[in-house]
């Protein structure tokens, strides 16, 4: 009998707003597996860190970062296989995973590598979605909206014409897009519209109104949200920092 | 000192989906709202039962159930009063929501009335979207794929242009628009790229290949899943029930 590859979402970055699933899973694993960076801290790591037992066997997906990468094929061929090799022993393996696994996240290069072979459970998380709309303090979608998350990698065409086309939208992955971006969404009278947050839900958190951000450069994990309802929309005084 | 509006997603319904901060916020709560039919259980407090204080005083705001109702204003004017007279005490309240607060949630209807007068703490949740995902085992979205969630009560010319322009794409709210938008994307040649799920992380749940699904109708909590990637998709021979 094989063991079973989890596949835990640990929502945005605050501990707390792990799931009390993904917290029971993470208590008890035996072996526990995440990306990392070559050099520095894995993020999906330090979210569970404090849940993680100080017996767990850790295996690390170290996948260099590189602007835009795309995961390198031979680096998760060689994490499936250490993987299998754990789950083949009748062992499961909980996957550390930032937001949910399934939301653009990396963890479908193991599932797409182990599913044919073992069982898994994917354990859904908070999505930086929504936890960046809850720190903006403004609904992302209501009654009959169109919800439209666009890649902020993607040509400044396609972007727009998406964003003509919803009434509400998310840019994900800003990171070195924000100056286009900005300009972008400028041409389209959308600035006073915009909201963004970058690293949201941790210590380090920023949130402003598009038109007042000073940065030319953004993180990777920060997020634009863009409401085109009617009403003005100005942030919260307690986020006016 | 007035006191804190919580605005609490819950998550789909497995209450083990909510978070550790929803948990710890609505476990010491004094006074807790959620939405309620006029006749029957609570979704939002049933999934919270088993942690809302004995001693907590609940404010029920009760919405008549109809097909495609949008909320009555007058009752949601009454229970803003009713929770507005808590918060002047300097009482906090907690709001329990279905999904997440921000996301196609009915919690809005409150923020729209009271978020200029109290402080307000959207906790976010694990929303129906990823919680499907997960029980259809295939990601969402993966590296740049664009995500349309669209509303199924809108009308097939909408929802047609929406789909064809996506890789991504999730109907919500499928209810008694189930055969109408099955036979749409049956004419769209997308069946047996569909995945249909009701009820997400219940004991009830229903997951099928749309091809699959014998019913007629399907409930307000249901939601299509379509993956317009090139790769025939079956669900795993687990969800064959």
């Amino acid at each position: 009998m094989s063991g079973t590859l989890y596949g835990i979402g640990l929502g945005p970055g605050d501990p707390e707003l792990m799931t009390l699933k993904a917290h029971r899973l993470i208590a008890s694993a035996k072996v526990v597996a995440y990306p990392a960076p070559d050099t520095g801290e894995s993020f999906a790591r330090s979210i569970a860190a404090g849940t993680i037992p100080h017996t767990a066997r850790e295996i690390p997906i170290v996948v260099p970062m590189r602007v835009d990468r795309f995961p390198a094929q031979e680096i998760y061929d060689k994490a499936s296989d250490e993987i299998a090799a754990v789950l083949a022993t009748g062992e499961d393996v909980v996957t550390l995973c930032e937001g949910d696994p399934f939301f653009y996240g990396s963890f479908m290069y193991l599932f797409d590598r182990l599913s044919d072979r073992f069982a898994i459970e994917i354990v859904p998380g908070v999505t930086s979605l929504t936890a960046c709309a809850a720190q903006l303090q403004r609904p992302l979608t209501s009654r009959n909206d169109v919800l439209t998350v666009i890649p902020g990698p993607l040509p400044d065409t396609e972007i727009e014409q998406k964003i003509a086309e919803a009434q509400a939208v998310a840019i994900m992955k800003v990171g070195r897009h924000l100056s286009r971006l900005r300009a972008l969404l400028g041409r389209m009278g959308l600035l006073e519209r915009a909201g963004y947050v970058e690293r949201a839900s941790l210590a380090e958190q920023k949130v402003h109104r598009l038109i007042d951000l000073e940065a030319e450069t953004a993180p990777y994990f920060s997020m634009i949200l863009i409401y085109k309802g009617d009403e003005a929309w100005t942030l919260p005084p307690s986020f006016s920092s």
